[in-house]
């Protein structure tokens, strides 16, 4: 057998583990009862040692080395780039380290969804700053293997390839362009028609999932569920999707469904023929959110999909004038100064990742302890937004990636949607039609061309590549200016 | 670190790969998509294969033959007992046919939840053919291993020490003392009264749930889900039973619940301290089938825990003749000529055990090819039972064991019932007060005997051993034949 062979055979191996510990994951914030944490907070750390096993094991090296020369075709010679990328970053770590952190990111994340209805940042306190303590044990780590500055190495463990300067480049850019134009679309924009409600889960569960399989969600290959905080999981070929519903409002699981729909597409449409190999998995978590924000943010709130989405709405909930076209377009066009991210509307959204970029960074740096983050939170609130939350429920506590240790995560949200703005461009200039298929809740041509120019390429390309040859151009914050002028105009 | 040390720690590897992999089995069972079929088939397969590697690694066998000469306390020397049998069947089996058992079993069992409902053995017979072909070359390669005969090999599996001649004195036994009884019953029993219905599944769930929590079950440490075939899986910390209802029949679930709460409890009772070794593991499946059928046939098909359920179910449901206790007594101590085991009564159960019992040793032994099942079942049916099932769907589709790969499973019921009445009877000598504490719904004196005498002491004695310390003599068929005299008479 070649050495490359060995390799694809490790890595089939390290396919399934990370496999079995992704469904876990989905089960732990979906299924399980809270007493199944110490049980589960073992499982994961076994599994995440096994794989750590496999990845620096001196046979994968070796192979790596001698695969180089082989003869290998594009696609094997990517994943031969992949697998050397994973054996670099899993080689600068020791074994307990590995153990450690899935152990202590599991009791944080059960601490986390405790303490954040109860607004109790204290009992979270020592959970997370072992969890800071150990990140940055690993971004320094990382970060001396690679040659990468330690908060890099985080990023690059989200999005291969992404530096400080490119994100600093786009969200300093960002900080400067978007407060004047939450100004004027404030200014602007219609007063807002609320939709009378109640509106019964049940028919709201029927709703999205109705919309998911327009989309082209294959509820043979993948589940909805509800969860604290919704999120994408599970494996290829079984893709799981999660959101909250309130029977309050209707609009609110609606576009997280969407949304997460859009990162499980992504996943479904990943080159089969890789599936278990490096080379078959998504491209990172900007690209992945480019997916989730085109979906959500560029298509289905959009105009031409609004139009399609009123009378669907009307006739499942009643007619309502929040359900018109003019009030769906007040709705899900309006702008807020709030407090919660995932509530945020597309021009405030950034500001809120600035906040955190800057935030994770100082802890990682050192710059911030855990105890100081509620106060250094508001006043970054207010400093950026003009708000400041009266709760940490409101603040610091919102949201799940801290506590499972995913520093250097958020600036993806905002270069996704960034790129998303360029993407959904590039797509209409080569497909023409999609605006009038959106008007009749199509997304056959939108889906098509995601799934040539993105999905099927799983990471043959490097990004900055993959964005090149699906747009024409590197990554800009210009088609997402332009897009926000166009729709807030 | 001693010999022993290495062996606990690679022993709660292990323990955390199987618990993995009991969840993912729970998930397949209850969640997962049927497209998922396919990347969770490699997923359980490459689990197997890693614990194989766990087991049979030379470390493993050189630390085991050192750890014999080290100072061991009782409990340590009974783990090292456990390992050393777990390595030694390990050993026996090639890594191969590890992983092509787990990948057919998969199958089979996907194949067999859509043959069912069909009633189509064809399309269930070419997986069926291939487990029963791997299956018999494991129990060619354990029976060589561990010097026995093939299918006693299997039996070992599932309840270690057990072996033909132990089954056939029981059941040899049973096939006598039982066909006459079911005859004296039939013609003494009370007219069934049937309840009116129907029971709305949602108030039968809440039923169940009270019912669990009264037997000690404990929610923030299980869950109890619906699935086609009822199961105790998941972890110890995390116990997972599942059941499925009816609206025209709340009896099937409530004793179905009671039953695998009978399981859970074993399950979350285990020694706390050893918890991720051997030792602490249930002491096999006669055993773990006696505390099932000691809660569901002893003590609540009772007349004294009926008298208790009597009004619940009234309030519940409403008043009914057959929720009277006479009527109760009348419908649970019904005798049947029935075509499905799971539905069987007492007394006949033993005969679809011995029909099963019968038939795997021909499929293993080579006597019975899988394409003549269908017709061997019916066969087995007239004889033993004296009713023939008219399609397959009640004949040899019906339970999920063979599909799954678990031959020489089918005859821990029966010698778990005989258990069962043996302790039900010791634990009545040792507490009198126990049938007026089932009269008021109480399990505490019951269920603190049994955690004593059986949860809490994990597989620290062989089963012999176990039924002695708590019964004061072995294994007998006569308390089960007195306790049905009684009931029935």
């Amino acid at each position: 057998m070649s050495a490359y062979a060995t390799l694809e055979r490790r890595f089939k191996r390290l396919f399934d583990i990370e496999g079995a510990a992704a469904i876990l994951n989905w089960d732990q914030a979906v299924m399980m009862p809270k007493g199944g944490n110490a049980p589960r907070g073992e499982q994961t750390a076994t599994l995440a040692g096994l794989a750590h096993e496999i990845l620096t094991a001196p046979e994968t090296e070796d192979a790596i080395g001698q695969a180089g020369g082989e003869a290998l075709d594009d696609w094997q010679r990517a994943n031969l780039r992949e697998m050397d990328l994973r054996h670099r970053r899993a080689t600068a770590l020791p074994g307990d380290l590995v153990e450690s952190l899935a152990r202590a990111t599991t009791l944080c994340e059960m601490a986390w969804r405790e303490a954040r209805p109860r607004d109790d940042f204290q009992a979270l306190r020592p959970r997370l700053e072992e969890v800071v303590r150990l990140v940055r044990a690993q971004a320094a780590a990382l970060g001396e293997r690679l040659g990468l500055d330690p908060y890099d190495a985080l990023l690059d463990l989200f999005q291969p390839g992404l530096k400080r300067p490119a994100v600093d480049a786009v969200l300093d850019l960002l900080a400067e362009a978007l407060p004047p134009r939450v100004e004027a679309a404030m200014a602007r924009q219609a007063p807002l028609v609320r939709a009378a409600g109640p509106f019964p889960v049940d028919r709201q569960r029927a709703l999205v999932r109705d919309m998911m399989r327009r989309l082209g969600f294959d509820f043979d290959h993948g589940r909805l569920d509800e969860s604290a905080h919704p999120f994408c999981g599970g494996v290829p070929g079984d893709v799981r999707i999660t959101t909250r519903y309130r029977d309050d409002d209707v609009t609110g699981a609606l576009m997280g469904v969407l949304h997460e729909t859009g990162h499980a597409l992504y996943e479904g449409n990943l080159p089969p023929d890789w599936r278990a190999q490096p080379v078959g998995a998504a491209r990172g978590m900007t690209v992945h959110e480019s997916q989730s924000l085109l979906v959500e943010m560029q298509a289905c709130r959009g105009r031409a999909f609004l139009a399609y989405l009123s009378p669907l709405l009307q006739a499942r909930f009643g007619p309502d004038p929040a359900f018109e076209p003019a009030g769906l377009t007040a709705f899900y066009h309006r702008v807020e100064r709030g407090l919660i991210r995932v509530d945020a509307d597309e021009i405030t959204y950034p500001l809120h990742v600035i906040l955190r970029y800057r935030l994770e960074r100082a802890l990682i740096d050192g710059g911030l302890a855990v105890r100081d983050l509620p106060g250094a939170w508001r006043d970054g609130m207010r400093g950026l937004l003009g708000v400041t939350p009266d709760t940490d429920r409101e603040g610091c506590l919102q949201d799940i990636h801290w506590p499972t240790g995913a520093f250097g995560y958020f600036p993806s949200y905002t270069l996704g949607a960034v790129l998303a703005a360029q993407l959904f461009k590039a797509a209409k200039l080569a497909r023409p039609s999609i605006p009038d298929e959106l008007v009749e809740g199509r997304f056959d041509g939108l889906m098509g061309w995601l799934k040539a120019e993105i999905h099927a390429k799983g990471s043959l390309l490097p990004m900055d590549d993959l964005i090149v040859a699906a747009t024409g151009k590197p990554l800009s914050a210009d088609d997402f200016l332009a897009h926000l002028d166009e729709r807030y105009a």
